[in-house]
């Protein structure tokens, strides 16, 4: 166990038919906000109308901002920035996945600031103050419901795919409503497991402290948990065990807590990730799982005893030396991301092989901003040549 | 999983050397204070020293009031209650271990009333507001430094040791130094473990709900770890990893995050302890010991699956018949606690068995008072005779 200050304000609404209770919660923060959404999912399922419905009834005023995309573009973003600027709004309300949350969040950094948004994530500028943010989560994954950060991509310019963090980005207030979840679509669920699987393992993996069992086993027990609840949710898209688990597993898996207390660590995993749905906008999750399986093979080369650990926790490998064990966890690994259709490799992802360069400077960017300097454009390089 | 409402704003200072961050903290929230703390533990390990020249340090006036004893009794509650509304403080900040921290509550909670503290705890009255509570831990064992509940013992009239729960109880800050816990006695550390496993099992034994792999691999966990923790520290009580881990293991086990999404649960072993450490003055683990391994074995006799599935995946007790496997689970459970030199019946706890019908009285009241009306006047006399 290592230092840590640990924080997590957000309120957490969680159950079937929740949604109503919004209205009486935005109050709070004010009587003008705004409602960030994406395409046109949440109106066909109804969320849109309960979120407005629920708002009125409460007296609070909404002005509609839509088109959020997965992979939420920093373009997009300014606009709804200029919306929130000239409509007042008092604060912002995000209905939907955690693209919708994450662009929601940076609506609410720039609306408060006078300069440049993006400087808040590329480490120009520190971020001073944000509107209250708030969500509806129709989709589970990045955990944006509850943690104070957001990652946008820059599409004007330098094709940055980055995240930043800040107190004030922690949502006041977040309902989900597992029933919600009912109808995303397998893939994207399948997607969704990797990510939080994703979460689950970065702190795990790059920790230095050697003794971690509060967290080793948070997160080992988590990844069990998002792998039976998928199976669950393949067999029956309505098993409200799975969804609901689903999503609460998927909150809490980057919220702060599995990483609280391990000390410095990276995010390798992402970082080689975010340049690849930034320049070839896969989902988050495919590209992840392109990554995670080559990452975890270099990594264990140089001491395999933690995937060892991982793959008897998980996986409940228990013969074999450490490597061997190591090596038969990595192949579950990547193997449960083929079953579930995640690719896992550049081939699958149709990401061409020659453009290993241009990716690598990419990340490489992001590896300086993130503070992961270990990681040249060799060793980056290396890495994208087991993914092949 | 089932609906639930989380929200823990409590922000958590870890670390070796972290206390003399008080003083800042404390100036948020006023700049007079009352320091709340038992006997001469924190003079002698210096901690009262550093809260004091911090506070001063900030420009924080500090009142002072000690003398909380453990299973902190309502009458010296009421003179701190006095003192404070005397002396006009802004905040209560505690510093020691579960019992101060929760005198700390109460007295944040009646400072702010003018009826009596102890219609909170009886039901009787809700709280409406309480002072800002801020904590400074040397003890962990009730995670009372990152919940809303206050445990208070009758001294006055009717010997009951009755607990409540309020959002405004949230400690605003608790620091929480783990090299200050390097000269707390094994034999406390032992009973701290206890606590922090009863409050690990209370509603993963209790929730009606057949499926919380979240929750249920979060408790199976953490038992392990604490038991490992334990003997980490028996073996060397200045081993930093064994009592960091323990300390924020013990603080993450009873802060809300085990019990959202379970459905309904009850705390049958705490309903069953209280009249123990109320009516005996013996430590609030020591009693938990006792009644822990009766209460399982009475609950395994009508449903033995959860308590096999705790044996496995706390144990490894992988072998036999479901029954069996509870059977072995409870017997490796209550092994371990008289190992540890806590007592686990009466008897070793000096306890006649000819009080049992006043100890139910006692414990009857508190069933009603927590809403676990199945536990009748016979039931808790015959849970009650299994520990004798």
């Amino acid at each position: 166990m290592d230092s840590f200050t640990f924080q997590n304000p957000t309120k957490i609404i969680f159950g079937k038919g929740t949604i109503p209770q919004i209205g009486a919660e935005a109050k709070t923060y004010g009587t003008k906000g705004m409602l960030v959404y994406g395409r046109s999912s949440i109106k066909k399922s109804g969320v849109f109308d309960t979120v407005k419905k629920s708002c009125a009834g409460a007296g609070v005023k909404i002005v509609e901002f839509g088109g959020v995309r997965p992979n939420p573009v920093l373009s997009h973003t300014r606009k709804g920035i200029q919306l929130a600027k000239k409509e007042k709004v008092q604060f912002i309300l995000g209905v939907g996945g955690g693209s919708v949350v994450d662009c929601s969040k940076a609506i609410a950094a720039g609306a408060k600031a006078r300069g440049n948004v993006w400087d808040f994530f590329t480490g120009k500028a520190k971020m001073k103050d944000a509107l209250p943010v708030l969500a509806v989560l129709t989709l589970p994954a990045t955990s944006s419901e509850m943690n104070d950060a957001t990652v946008i991509t820059d599409d004007e310019e330098t094709k940055q795919k980055i995240g930043f963090r800040d107190p004030a980005l922690y949502p006041k207030v977040s309902i989900l409503d597992p029933t919600t979840t009912y109808t995303v679509p397998l893939q994207y669920t399948a997607y969704a497991a990797v990510d939080v699987i994703s979460h689950l393992i970065e702190g795990y993996f790059t920790c230095k402290d050697p003794w971690t069992p509060v967290q080793d086993r948070f997160t080992e027990g988590q990844v069990r948990t998002i792998i039976e609840c998928y199976e669950r949710i393949a067999k029956n898209p309505e098993d409200w065990q799975g969804r609901s688990t689903f999503m609460w597993a998927a909150t809490i898996a980057w919220n702060g807590l599995v990483v609280a207390g391990v000390g410095a660590y990276g995010v390798p995993m992402h970082m080689l990730e975010h340049p690849l749905s930034a320049l070839y906008d896969i989902a988050h999750g495919a590209g992840l799982a392109v990554v995670i399986p080559a990452w975890l093979s270099w990594a264990a080369k140089k001491d395999p005893s933690k995937m060892a650990q991982f793959a008897e926790a998980v996986f409940d490998i228990r013969s074999g030396s450490t490597a061997k064990k190591a090596a038969k966890g990595i192949a579950a690994l990547k193997g449960w991301f083929n079953k579930i259709g995640s690719p896992t490799s550049f081939k699958a992802a149709n990401i061409p092989g020659s453009d290993i360069p241009r990716i690598a400077d990419n990340a490489r960017e992001l590896a300086l901003v993130w503070g992961m300097k270990d990681y040249t454009k060799a060793v980056i390089e290396e890495l994208y040549r087991l993914c092949l």
